[in-house]
Protein backbone atom coordinates (compact mmCIF):
# COMPACT_ATOMS: atom_id res chain seq x y z
CA UNK A 1 0.00 0.00 0.00
CA UNK A 2 1.56 3.19 -0.87
CA UNK A 3 1.67 6.16 1.59
CA UNK A 4 1.02 9.64 1.87
CA UNK A 5 2.13 12.39 4.12
CA UNK A 6 -0.03 15.15 4.47
CA UNK A 7 0.56 18.36 5.99
CA UNK A 8 -1.57 20.09 8.69
CA UNK A 9 -2.11 24.41 8.35
CA UNK A 10 -3.46 25.34 5.20
CA UNK A 11 -4.06 21.92 3.85
CA UNK A 12 -6.50 20.27 6.83
CA UNK A 13 -6.41 23.10 8.63
CA UNK A 14 -7.56 27.23 8.39
CA UNK A 15 -4.29 28.21 9.62
CA UNK A 16 -4.55 31.55 7.74
CA UNK A 17 -8.22 32.59 8.60
CA UNK A 18 -7.43 32.09 11.92
CA UNK A 19 -4.47 34.06 11.70
CA UNK A 20 -5.92 36.58 9.96
CA UNK A 21 -8.67 37.03 12.29
CA UNK A 22 -6.55 37.57 15.49
CA UNK A 23 -4.15 39.79 13.46
CA UNK A 24 -6.53 41.99 12.56
CA UNK A 25 -8.21 41.85 16.06
CA UNK A 26 -5.19 42.64 17.91
CA UNK A 27 -3.98 45.64 15.35
CA UNK A 28 -7.01 46.89 14.43
CA UNK A 29 -6.47 46.60 10.51
CA UNK A 30 -9.12 44.92 8.25
CA UNK A 31 -6.95 42.95 5.67
CA UNK A 32 -8.82 40.47 3.93
CA UNK A 33 -6.93 36.80 2.65
CA UNK A 34 -6.29 38.74 -1.17
CA UNK A 35 -3.72 40.73 0.73
CA UNK A 36 -2.04 37.39 1.22
CA UNK A 37 -1.75 36.65 -2.51
CA UNK A 38 1.75 35.31 -2.89
CA UNK A 39 2.75 36.64 0.65
CA UNK A 40 2.47 35.46 4.09
CA UNK A 41 1.38 37.80 6.82
CA UNK A 42 4.71 38.23 8.59
CA UNK A 43 6.55 39.21 5.53
CA UNK A 44 3.64 42.33 4.81
CA UNK A 45 4.49 43.94 8.01
CA UNK A 46 8.27 43.04 8.06
CA UNK A 47 8.38 46.03 11.43
CA UNK A 48 6.55 43.77 13.30
CA UNK A 49 7.14 39.98 11.99
CA UNK A 50 8.28 38.47 15.59
CA UNK A 51 4.57 39.72 16.83
CA UNK A 52 2.91 38.33 13.89
CA UNK A 53 4.64 34.95 14.73
CA UNK A 54 3.81 35.00 17.96
CA UNK A 55 0.58 35.32 18.30
CA UNK A 56 0.33 32.11 16.90
CA UNK A 57 2.35 30.79 20.28
CA UNK A 58 -0.91 31.68 22.59
CA UNK A 59 -2.43 28.81 23.87
CA UNK A 60 -4.88 27.16 22.25
CA UNK A 61 -4.78 29.03 18.85
CA UNK A 62 -4.47 25.85 17.09
CA UNK A 63 -7.13 23.50 18.53
CA UNK A 64 -10.16 25.57 17.08
CA UNK A 65 -8.99 26.15 13.52
CA UNK A 66 -11.44 25.48 10.73
CA UNK A 67 -11.63 22.19 8.98
CA UNK A 68 -10.34 22.56 5.28
CA UNK A 69 -13.22 22.11 2.72
CA UNK A 70 -13.16 18.50 2.04
CA UNK A 71 -10.34 17.20 3.74
CA UNK A 72 -12.22 15.16 6.06
CA UNK A 73 -14.42 13.07 3.65
CA UNK A 74 -11.59 12.66 0.94
CA UNK A 75 -9.26 11.58 3.17
CA UNK A 76 -11.64 9.06 4.61
CA UNK A 77 -11.71 7.48 1.10
CA UNK A 78 -8.09 7.81 0.51
CA UNK A 79 -7.28 5.87 3.72
CA UNK A 80 -9.12 2.87 2.14
CA UNK A 81 -6.32 2.76 -0.83
CA UNK A 82 -3.08 4.42 1.03
CA UNK A 83 -1.57 4.62 4.01
CA UNK A 84 -2.53 7.70 5.60
CA UNK A 85 0.50 9.65 7.93
CA UNK A 86 -0.25 13.42 9.03
CA UNK A 87 2.94 15.08 9.19
CA UNK A 88 3.44 18.86 10.72
CA UNK A 89 6.35 21.47 10.88
CA UNK A 90 5.50 21.86 14.49
CA UNK A 91 8.99 22.55 16.12
CA UNK A 92 8.93 26.15 15.56
CA UNK A 93 5.65 26.02 17.57
CA UNK A 94 6.41 23.85 21.10
CA UNK A 95 2.75 25.55 22.32
CA UNK A 96 1.44 24.07 19.49
CA UNK A 97 1.57 20.14 20.17
CA UNK A 98 -1.09 19.59 22.23
CA UNK A 99 -3.57 21.81 20.37
CA UNK A 100 -2.78 20.19 17.13
CA UNK A 101 -3.09 16.44 18.99
CA UNK A 102 -6.46 17.23 20.35
CA UNK A 103 -7.41 18.50 16.62
CA UNK A 104 -6.71 15.67 14.87
CA UNK A 105 -8.11 13.55 17.05
CA UNK A 106 -11.43 15.33 17.15
CA UNK A 107 -11.60 15.89 13.04
CA UNK A 108 -9.87 12.69 11.96
CA UNK A 109 -10.99 10.55 14.42
CA UNK A 110 -10.71 7.31 12.02
CA UNK A 111 -6.80 7.75 11.64
CA UNK A 112 -4.37 6.09 14.06
CA UNK A 113 -2.53 8.64 16.34
CA UNK A 114 0.38 6.47 15.63
CA UNK A 115 0.54 8.03 11.77
CA UNK A 116 0.79 11.59 13.53
CA UNK A 117 3.71 13.62 13.00
CA UNK A 118 5.30 16.17 14.61
CA UNK A 119 8.98 17.33 12.96
CA UNK A 120 10.71 19.84 11.66
CA UNK A 121 12.27 19.64 8.79
CA UNK A 122 10.33 17.13 6.40
CA UNK A 123 13.03 15.37 4.72
CA UNK A 124 13.06 12.68 7.48
CA UNK A 125 9.53 11.63 6.34
CA UNK A 126 9.75 7.86 4.24
CA UNK A 127 6.38 8.47 1.55
CA UNK A 128 5.37 7.96 -1.74
CA UNK A 129 3.59 11.20 -1.60
CA UNK A 130 3.29 14.90 -0.02
CA UNK A 131 1.06 17.24 -0.07
CA UNK A 132 2.18 20.56 1.70
CA UNK A 133 1.06 24.13 1.18
CA UNK A 134 5.10 25.03 1.39
CA UNK A 135 6.76 24.21 -1.48
CA UNK A 136 10.71 24.03 0.44
CA UNK A 137 9.52 20.93 1.89
CA UNK A 138 9.65 19.20 -1.32
CA UNK A 139 13.61 19.60 -1.94
CA UNK A 140 14.69 16.75 0.55
CA UNK A 141 11.80 14.78 0.14
CA UNK A 142 12.30 11.37 -2.10
CA UNK A 143 8.30 10.94 -3.01
CA UNK A 144 6.39 13.15 -5.14
CA UNK A 145 5.67 16.60 -3.46
CA UNK A 146 2.11 17.83 -4.16
CA UNK A 147 1.88 21.53 -3.92
CA UNK A 148 -1.82 22.31 -1.95
CA UNK A 149 -2.78 26.20 -2.88
CA UNK A 150 -2.78 28.42 -0.37
CA UNK A 151 -3.02 31.97 -0.79
CA UNK A 152 0.94 32.63 -0.26
CA UNK A 153 2.07 30.11 -2.46
CA UNK A 154 -0.09 31.14 -5.50
CA UNK A 155 2.17 32.37 -7.52
CA UNK A 156 4.78 29.36 -7.06
CA UNK A 157 5.33 27.71 -10.37
CA UNK A 158 7.21 23.90 -11.22
CA UNK A 159 5.36 21.98 -8.40
CA UNK A 160 2.66 19.12 -9.53
CA UNK A 161 -0.32 21.37 -7.63
CA UNK A 162 -3.95 21.14 -6.14
CA UNK A 163 -6.09 23.59 -5.57
CA UNK A 164 -8.42 21.79 -3.01
CA UNK A 165 -9.39 18.43 -1.48
CA UNK A 166 -11.40 17.44 -4.90
CA UNK A 167 -8.56 17.68 -6.98
CA UNK A 168 -6.80 15.68 -4.54
CA UNK A 169 -9.39 12.96 -5.12
CA UNK A 170 -9.21 12.99 -8.54
CA UNK A 171 -5.25 12.59 -8.35
CA UNK A 172 -5.00 9.85 -6.05
CA UNK A 173 -8.40 8.39 -7.75
CA UNK A 174 -7.76 8.26 -11.35
CA UNK A 175 -4.09 7.32 -10.74
CA UNK A 176 -4.07 4.61 -8.98
CA UNK A 177 -7.12 3.55 -7.04
CA UNK A 178 -5.39 0.78 -5.43
CA UNK A 179 -2.52 2.55 -3.90
CA UNK B 1 26.21 12.87 4.57
CA UNK B 2 24.37 9.54 6.06
CA UNK B 3 21.51 10.06 8.75
CA UNK B 4 21.20 8.62 12.15
CA UNK B 5 18.02 8.36 13.68
CA UNK B 6 18.01 8.19 17.84
CA UNK B 7 15.80 7.30 20.14
CA UNK B 8 14.93 9.21 23.55
CA UNK B 9 13.78 6.64 26.32
CA UNK B 10 16.10 4.25 27.51
CA UNK B 11 18.89 5.43 24.52
CA UNK B 12 19.44 8.91 25.67
CA UNK B 13 16.73 9.04 28.57
CA UNK B 14 16.84 7.42 31.41
CA UNK B 15 12.91 6.27 31.55
CA UNK B 16 13.44 3.15 33.49
CA UNK B 17 15.07 4.42 36.25
CA UNK B 18 12.20 7.14 36.80
CA UNK B 19 9.63 5.09 36.22
CA UNK B 20 10.36 2.50 38.90
CA UNK B 21 10.95 4.97 41.75
CA UNK B 22 7.94 6.77 40.81
CA UNK B 23 6.45 3.06 41.02
CA UNK B 24 8.40 2.04 44.31
CA UNK B 25 7.05 5.19 46.01
CA UNK B 26 3.02 4.76 44.70
CA UNK B 27 2.86 1.04 45.52
CA UNK B 28 5.19 0.68 48.29
CA UNK B 29 7.24 -1.81 46.44
CA UNK B 30 11.61 -2.05 46.38
CA UNK B 31 11.54 -3.24 42.64
CA UNK B 32 15.38 -3.19 41.10
CA UNK B 33 16.39 -2.67 37.78
CA UNK B 34 17.41 -6.48 37.81
CA UNK B 35 13.50 -7.89 38.24
CA UNK B 36 13.16 -5.91 35.10
CA UNK B 37 15.51 -7.82 33.03
CA UNK B 38 13.86 -9.48 29.88
CA UNK B 39 10.11 -7.64 30.59
CA UNK B 40 8.57 -4.31 31.75
CA UNK B 41 7.30 -3.10 34.68
CA UNK B 42 3.60 -3.11 33.45
CA UNK B 43 4.35 -6.79 31.89
CA UNK B 44 5.51 -7.43 35.80
CA UNK B 45 2.50 -5.87 36.99
CA UNK B 46 -0.45 -7.35 34.91
CA UNK B 47 -3.43 -6.85 36.90
CA UNK B 48 -2.23 -2.92 37.63
CA UNK B 49 -0.57 -2.17 33.92
CA UNK B 50 -3.08 0.31 33.03
CA UNK B 51 -2.05 2.08 36.27
CA UNK B 52 1.54 1.33 35.94
CA UNK B 53 1.28 2.63 32.55
CA UNK B 54 -0.37 6.09 33.02
CA UNK B 55 2.29 6.85 35.93
CA UNK B 56 4.17 8.64 32.53
CA UNK B 57 0.69 10.54 31.93
CA UNK B 58 1.42 13.11 35.17
CA UNK B 59 2.69 16.69 34.59
CA UNK B 60 6.57 16.80 33.58
CA UNK B 61 7.26 13.06 34.49
CA UNK B 62 9.55 13.17 31.15
CA UNK B 63 11.16 16.13 32.09
CA UNK B 64 13.80 16.03 34.59
CA UNK B 65 14.79 12.26 33.62
CA UNK B 66 19.21 11.65 33.71
CA UNK B 67 20.63 11.80 30.75
CA UNK B 68 22.22 8.18 29.83
CA UNK B 69 25.69 7.66 30.67
CA UNK B 70 28.28 9.40 27.39
CA UNK B 71 25.39 10.41 24.79
CA UNK B 72 25.83 13.59 24.76
CA UNK B 73 29.35 13.42 24.34
CA UNK B 74 29.27 10.65 21.72
CA UNK B 75 26.36 11.75 19.59
CA UNK B 76 28.15 15.70 20.02
CA UNK B 77 31.14 14.03 18.15
CA UNK B 78 28.90 12.06 15.48
CA UNK B 79 27.02 15.01 14.39
CA UNK B 80 29.94 16.27 13.02
CA UNK B 81 29.85 12.94 10.48
CA UNK B 82 26.57 12.47 10.20
CA UNK B 83 22.98 14.40 9.99
CA UNK B 84 21.29 13.12 13.78
CA UNK B 85 17.61 13.06 14.49
CA UNK B 86 15.64 12.44 17.95
CA UNK B 87 12.86 10.46 16.80
CA UNK B 88 10.65 9.53 19.91
CA UNK B 89 7.09 7.60 19.65
CA UNK B 90 5.61 10.55 21.78
CA UNK B 91 1.77 10.24 20.56
CA UNK B 92 0.60 7.25 22.92
CA UNK B 93 1.44 9.97 25.41
CA UNK B 94 0.35 13.42 24.47
CA UNK B 95 1.18 14.96 28.03
CA UNK B 96 4.76 14.19 27.66
CA UNK B 97 5.42 16.61 24.02
CA UNK B 98 6.37 19.91 26.11
CA UNK B 99 8.57 18.67 28.70
CA UNK B 100 10.31 16.14 26.00
CA UNK B 101 11.05 19.17 23.82
CA UNK B 102 12.37 20.96 26.83
CA UNK B 103 14.18 18.18 27.60
CA UNK B 104 16.09 18.03 24.38
CA UNK B 105 16.62 21.68 24.31
CA UNK B 106 17.89 21.85 27.61
CA UNK B 107 20.63 18.60 27.29
CA UNK B 108 21.37 18.70 23.21
CA UNK B 109 21.46 22.17 22.83
CA UNK B 110 23.62 21.43 19.72
CA UNK B 111 21.14 19.94 17.51
CA UNK B 112 18.52 21.89 16.13
CA UNK B 113 15.26 21.22 17.05
CA UNK B 114 14.03 21.05 13.36
CA UNK B 115 15.64 17.72 13.93
CA UNK B 116 13.48 16.77 16.69
CA UNK B 117 10.69 14.17 15.50
CA UNK B 118 7.61 13.26 17.95
CA UNK B 119 5.65 10.29 15.98
CA UNK B 120 3.88 7.19 16.75
CA UNK B 121 4.82 4.14 13.75
CA UNK B 122 8.45 4.85 13.03
CA UNK B 123 8.23 3.10 9.71
CA UNK B 124 7.56 6.83 8.94
CA UNK B 125 11.18 7.51 9.41
CA UNK B 126 13.81 8.21 6.29
CA UNK B 127 17.42 7.56 7.79
CA UNK B 128 20.18 4.97 7.16
CA UNK B 129 20.39 3.96 10.77
CA UNK B 130 18.20 3.86 13.92
CA UNK B 131 19.28 2.91 17.42
CA UNK B 132 16.54 2.31 19.71
CA UNK B 133 15.72 -0.14 22.81
CA UNK B 134 12.59 -1.53 21.20
CA UNK B 135 13.17 -4.00 18.52
CA UNK B 136 9.84 -3.82 16.83
CA UNK B 137 10.50 0.01 15.15
CA UNK B 138 12.96 -1.94 13.18
CA UNK B 139 10.30 -4.21 11.06
CA UNK B 140 9.14 -1.24 8.91
CA UNK B 141 12.38 0.32 8.61
CA UNK B 142 14.78 0.41 5.84
CA UNK B 143 17.86 1.30 6.90
CA UNK B 144 20.23 -0.56 9.91
CA UNK B 145 18.40 -0.73 12.76
CA UNK B 146 20.96 -0.84 15.92
CA UNK B 147 19.27 -2.19 19.00
CA UNK B 148 20.30 -0.33 22.02
CA UNK B 149 20.47 -2.79 25.05
CA UNK B 150 18.00 -2.36 27.94
CA UNK B 151 17.05 -4.31 30.91
CA UNK B 152 13.70 -6.02 28.64
CA UNK B 153 15.81 -6.27 25.59
CA UNK B 154 18.36 -8.24 27.02
CA UNK B 155 17.48 -11.69 26.31
CA UNK B 156 16.41 -10.30 22.09
CA UNK B 157 18.73 -12.02 19.93
CA UNK B 158 18.74 -11.22 15.78
CA UNK B 159 19.92 -7.74 16.10
CA UNK B 160 23.02 -5.81 15.39
CA UNK B 161 22.92 -4.58 19.20
CA UNK B 162 25.81 -1.78 21.35
CA UNK B 163 25.36 -2.05 25.00
CA UNK B 164 26.16 1.67 25.83
CA UNK B 165 26.95 4.82 24.15
CA UNK B 166 30.70 3.66 23.64
CA UNK B 167 29.89 1.17 21.65
CA UNK B 168 27.38 3.53 19.28
CA UNK B 169 30.91 5.62 19.12
CA UNK B 170 32.85 2.26 17.72
CA UNK B 171 30.07 1.51 15.62
CA UNK B 172 29.83 4.20 13.73
CA UNK B 173 33.72 5.99 14.01
CA UNK B 174 35.35 2.79 12.77
CA UNK B 175 33.16 1.82 10.17
CA UNK B 176 32.90 5.08 7.98
CA UNK B 177 33.78 8.32 10.04
CA UNK B 178 33.23 10.17 7.31
CA UNK B 179 29.49 9.48 7.17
Amino acid sequence: MKRIAIDMDEVIADFQAKHLTVYNDRFNEALTPEDLHGTRLWTLRPHIAAEVISLVDEPGFFRDLAVMDGSQEVIRELHEHYEIYIVTAAMEHPMSFLSKYEWLREHFPFLSEMNFVFCGDKSIIRADYLIDDTSRHFKGFEGQGILFTAAHNRYETGFVRVDNWQEVRRYFLSQNSAG
